[in-house]
């Protein structure tokens, strides 16, 4: 295959790395805007000269989620001005997508305040690593293609995985996926309130892991507290050895620390986010690029 | 009067200066949200229980412009969640106002990329203090009620004001109604570029103002740099006296001590945004709060 099929245009979100794995994995031609920021903090952004007629445009929503929302917003106002056509968003990380619902009255229901402006712009189809909410994007009628990358990260464990794990009972469409393609066992942390002491407290009787290698799967890492837990009570429960395999994570040293010291051998995210600091061998980026092409060709 | 007429939703952007001016002077009902910032950095929002069924909505958009529109929109999507009406919004500093027009190919307009999302909610009339570019919004189909408040702000001016300057041709238009209203000579300062050195001089032959007290009617101080160099260039014109008469005043430390040096003694501001330093006595920050009660009754 010669020169480029596709070409994405790559906001200040998308990973050196990702960046990489789209124009070398599926070839696609990268160009990037001229951006600055003005004295009073504001944002320009100008885009390059030579745009194809209908592009991608590929951001992630973290870290600084509202400087890249509206970066997403003056790149794609810009696109419009070029009469260029978005065929369609690559958002490997899209932020503010937990508060998806009226959780309690006078709440926003964030999805639809900052994605809902993008449809003013043509905008239809959102290609994705693992939202949080999927419905949400639907009730907005865009089309999304939400990529769950856990199956193929799991390719990249070490240690041979004998059982998987979801936090909870609502995370295990993605663990289910793990361990149908890997042929091993499934089960859920199985949460409960203690009626005495008010603590969550988990079920670990049933579980079928006692001298086993077990991977826990999940979409994010946000304090580290739930997966450091989770690691716990696993090894409590007769775990031999436990990885973690996590769509998107943010890392800082405490939240390293503490998975470290409850024993967490191997943990495999992704490269939907940038990290903000090095980190430590046991912890291993995959480049999910390969995940993503073959929805823009 | 008893009791209130309006209720102004107030978000963080309002300087307390001003949500007490549009407590006390224009007798409205100021209601705020319970907000917070989940640990990833991500806003939150809950709008109070004791909403009317039409209510104002008003944020100041800087600093952190970014943050401040994102909240912007993440109430006005509660707001629809409650069924309730946004009669108008109250924004007294317009962020991205600059860019209202594409000066290069390939930029965007910011203010369509980052206002037009209101219409979506029904927002149709925007209050503002001395916006940057009124027809950008006017393009959108807002209504938009464009304050200029430096006449009653000259109210306030310890020195008598005999002569006002605008920095340059296109701000004369706010400096002819502080000329018109005090009854006073008006020029602006003539910019052009010397054909030797390609430096910005300013033809200050014409300038009536030898012995003269001379207020200078600007909308913003961003970095200070314009403003120093129109006082430098006053002064060397003969001026016995200068005050600077501006809307939107981001001011640091370093602005503050170039506008010192150069001889301004009296600088008059808004408080249509929150100082990040504490100001000393020859800046005076006026609150305009009567210039918005009008057009929210």
């Amino acid at each position: 295959m010669c020169g480029y099929m596709v070409q994405i245009l790559s906001l200040s979100g998308i990973t050196r790395d990702l960046e990489e794995g789209l124009r070398s994995k599926c070839k696609a031609d990268i160009v990037k805007p001229y951006t600055k920021i003005f004295p009073d903090g504001e944002q320009y952004l100008r885009l390059p000269d030579a745009l194809d007629q209908e592009i991608y445009v590929a951001q992630s929503l973290y870290p600084e989620q509202d400087r890249k929302i509206v970066e997403l917003y003056l790149a794609i106002e810009a696109v419009k001005g070029l009469d260029r056509k978005v065929k369609a968003l690559i958002l490997p990380y899209v932020a503010y997508a937990r508060q998806d619902k009226r959780f309690l009255v006078g709440e926003p229901i964030s999805i639809n305040a900052l994605y809902q402006g993008l449809k003013i712009y043509g905008v239809n189809t959102i290609v994705a690593i693992d939202v949080h909410s999927p419905e949400a994007f639907s009730r907005l009628e865009f089309r999304l293609i939400n990529i769950l990358p856990h199956l193929f990260m799991a390719k990249y464990a070490e240690s041979k995985i004998e059982f998987v794990v979801a936090p909870d009972k609502g995370a295990l469409h993605r663990a289910k996926i793990v361990a149908e393609g890997l042929g091993v066992g499934l089960d859920y942390l199985d949460k409960y309130r203690d009626r005495v002491t008010g603590e969550i407290r988990v079920n670990t009787k049933e579980l079928d892991i006692y001298g086993k290698t077990v991977a826990i799967v999940d979409d994010i890492i946000s304090t580290g507290g739930t997966l450091a837990k989770a690691v716990d009570t696993l090894y409590s429960a007769g775990a031999k050895h436990i990885i973690a395999i996590v769509s998107h994570a943010f890392l800082s040293s405490k939240s390293i620390d503490n998975l470290e010291r409850v024993g967490l051998k191997e943990l495999i995210i992704s490269n939907t986010i940038e990290q903000k600091i090095s980190l430590p061998k046991w912890i291993k980026v995959i480049d999910i690029s390969p995940l993503i092409c073959p929805y823009i060709l």
